[in-house]
């Protein structure tokens, strides 16, 4: 079918009383007795086009004007420029002929619907301004996170999904298996037979693919992973999925401080290309969402990022103590309330808050030389509190193993992962950043059910 | 830590006497009395930097003659210009630290071993030069799929990993759940209760995120997913994982010939990238792995695929029956013999297969109008046979539900698929690209589980 998409119509604008031939959904249909207007979108950029149609020139201009909204169409027409006007052309229809009819009992007809309604349809709902507008930012980031990498020459590690271990050594997880739950085999003592499981072995879904991005990070140098990552905690907050999509950097030679370089320019590329590439879809957020996002992504990408200890952080909040929910002491974990003020009221710009007392912190973070903290490093930000974890690794194979001892760990299920400091062990170093929360913060929406196109919570789906 | 990457070197070749400080691993270490060579890596390119280190200049000479195979090194040094032989430059080291040692225990010593034994340790394989040109031509191939899309307008659509449908009708899946396998809760009839299961209901694995782009692209025109799949098979051979990843594009306002116009597209701008991006890699695939690698990889770019109907590819194969395992009759699924004789013998060019019987393609495929055939198009290449399965999607509502019907799948679990026909409903099509297939034919490596870093397959891992 040879059609013109609107988005190359709005790049090139075209010339006045060109023929095109476009095909959408129609957003708006309105009419009088001989002369009627259709916004159409086909989805390829947030704007629509503007059709108008004639009853002087359509024998179907009843049929068109009765369209319902979602009715999909095809139309020729001439493009007639309307200097001045709210878009800078429209066209003018010769042809239209109905596609797809969609009658009024369509649920997403004009009227404003709320985002708890819209989630209950999630296979319409990307046909909103809100979700159109959502997801291709999500879209337009990933490219940016991709991009990004493979401009500064990291390779791209697709780290298995499927696992028998569990990287943070805590944190719930979905089982994999092929079993019949309706009569699970048992071994002769009683305990469930998983030599009878597809794998031959207990299997899980991945909670992180940091440990074999290790792995690959000690041959490639750089690395990094983005794909999906699982959580079976029964959080139903807005803030919580039980699916969602991680992107794991790993880099070789290199201390915490490379660590937070690579962090903060990550981020400010990432968002500087999400605002030169998606300028509709964020002044709509700014628009209807928060009010101040242009302003703070446009900040963030020109501050220089603070850096501060833990140690630090901790007295200055301390002097704050009043205003907290949870009081801040050394040796506790820093709340969101923490962080934000910290981020917002003290530097007024993003901080990374490091070294961190080793209590709190995983047992792969390397130790720092006063036995009490390890080089551990989080990225705070503005309206949002932590956007990154991350953290130079224990590269000595002697204190890890220690370590893995004090906090109880099986050596046998790590061996492949203390070979990477047996056989030329180096300084390394990554972090974490959590896909929904990036896309969270780059358009305002509140809630992490709102970025995932089909979104997997403890809520069902 | 301040050190100049490999790649760097190679890719503007520095001044002769400039100082640099690389950091690396040591592939092999030659020495005599009193001058040593290293072959350092550091992973960012394929190919190492070669260092000399003289006893005149190094108090611990002989420490880093002894140095074992995959020892790192930090080694500060100047460039020296060697034209004329096998390297354009060579660092002659004023500084060599050890990093981190690498004993006689290290596996990954300098002679040869087979895929096979290197499968026994998915963590240090990809230092071997097999593997770290597999790994990085997967990276590059990855990318080059990415921005193939995003350049032409596509959205990138997460669909999924966990699911309660299945896609196909058909094919085996992993279950995903948190209930107890030693005390599995049961309803009051008996039967497995999995209102108790984490999302309230039976969850699995995808099969494939196909359903849920098409939902996509009746938003956004032209969408892709690019992301993990899985299969609970129990097969056990060279071409199939239980994990791995899919790409499947679906577009708009198109039908079956736009969809093999993509997917032609598609196939030659990736392996153009890669051809770009990695002639040491291709090189050395086309030199160990497949003579034929280059000239094949580059035929394909440079040729215009062939198009032909199922009825007509029948036809021609059945001349042929004598040399067939499997004899060609109309009806009959083409087997991986026929394919590759149709593309190697018959065409010597890359050719889809059009128009299928409905009895052997899934129950979304379009109808045509001899109420025989659906308009699914196979992608067939010399030395591999199918690449790529699509088609164009049923888009009127009766005819889907009456094969639905037909074929017994039960309406309620596709209510939500079929509102996208009840509600301004296009013509659309798409197909799926097993990403480690591609990688297959992108390096001849003949078995899946060495173009995946961590592989999961029927054998265990």
């Amino acid at each position: 079918m040879k059609r013109t998409e609107i988005r190359q119509l709005y790049r090139e604008t075209p010339a006045d009383g060109a023929v095109v031939t476009v095909c959408g959904w129609a957003r708006t249909v309105r009419d009088s007795k001989n002369i009627g207007f259709i916004e159409l979108s086909d989805g390829g950029c947030f704007k629509p086009l503007q059709i108008v149609f004639e009853a002087a020139k359509l024998d179907n201009y009843r049929e068109i004007a009765k369209a319902g909204v979602g009715t999909s169409l095809q139309v020729t027409g001439r493009v007639v420029l309307t200097p001045g006007a709210k878009q800078p052309f429209e066209v003018n229809a010769d042809e239209i002929r109905v596609l797809g009819v969609c009658g009024p009992e369509y649920p997403l007809q004009k009227k404003r619907h709320t985002v708890e309604f819209l989630r209950t349809m999630p296979h319409l709902r990307p046909r909103t301004n809100t979700f159109a507008a959502a997801f291709r930012v999500r879209s337009v980031a990933a490219y940016a996170i991709h991009k990004f990498f493979q401009e500064n020459g990291f390779v791209y590690a697709h780290t298995p999904l499927i696992t028998g271990s569990d990287c943070e050594g805590a944190g719930e997880m979905f089982r994999v298996t092929t079993l019949d739950l309706d009569n699970v085999p048992r071994t002769e003592d009683g305990t469930v037979d998983f030599s009878q499981d597809f794998f031959g072995r207990s299997t899980n879904l991945t909670v992180s693919g940091q440990l074999e991005a290790e792995a690959m990070a000690t041959a490639f140098g750089k690395v990094y992973t983005f794909g999906p990552t699982f959580r079976a905690e029964n959080s139903n907050t807005p803030r919580h999925a039980a699916e969602f999509w991680m992107i794991e950097p790993e880099i070789a030679f290199a201390d915490l401080a490379d660590d937070m370089d690579l962090a903060e320019a990550m981020v400010k590329s990432v968002i500087a290309y999400v605002l030169e590439q998606c300028p509709a879809e964020l002044a709509f957020f700014n628009q209807f969402f928060d009010k101040g996002l242009l302003e703070r992504l446009n900040a963030l990408v020109n501050s220089e990022f603070v850096r501060v200890s833990y140690t630090e952080a901790v007295e200055l909040l301390k002097a704050h103590n009043d205003q907290f929910q949870y009081k801040v002491d050394w040796g506790t974990d820093l709340q969101t309330e923490h962080e934000r003020y910290l981020t917002e009221q003290i530097y007024k710009k993003p901080v990374f808050v490091t070294d961190y007392p080793k209590e709190i912190k995983s047992f792969y973070m390397r130790l720092n030389d006063d036995g009490k903290t390890v080089a551990a490093a989080d990225m705070l930000v503005p309206g949002v509190g932590e956007l990154i974890g991350g953290s130079q690794r224990e590269e000595r194979l002697d204190v890890l193993e220690a370590r893995m001892a004090e906090l109880g760990l099986g050596k046998e299920d790590y061996e492949w992962y203390l070979d990477l400091r047996r056989f030329g062990s180096v300084e390394h170093a990554g972090f974490g950043l959590g896909f929904e929360r990036l896309i969270m913060y780059l358009t305002g929406i509140p809630n992490i059910r709102d970025v995932i196109p089909f979104p997997r919570t403890a809520g069902g789906f």
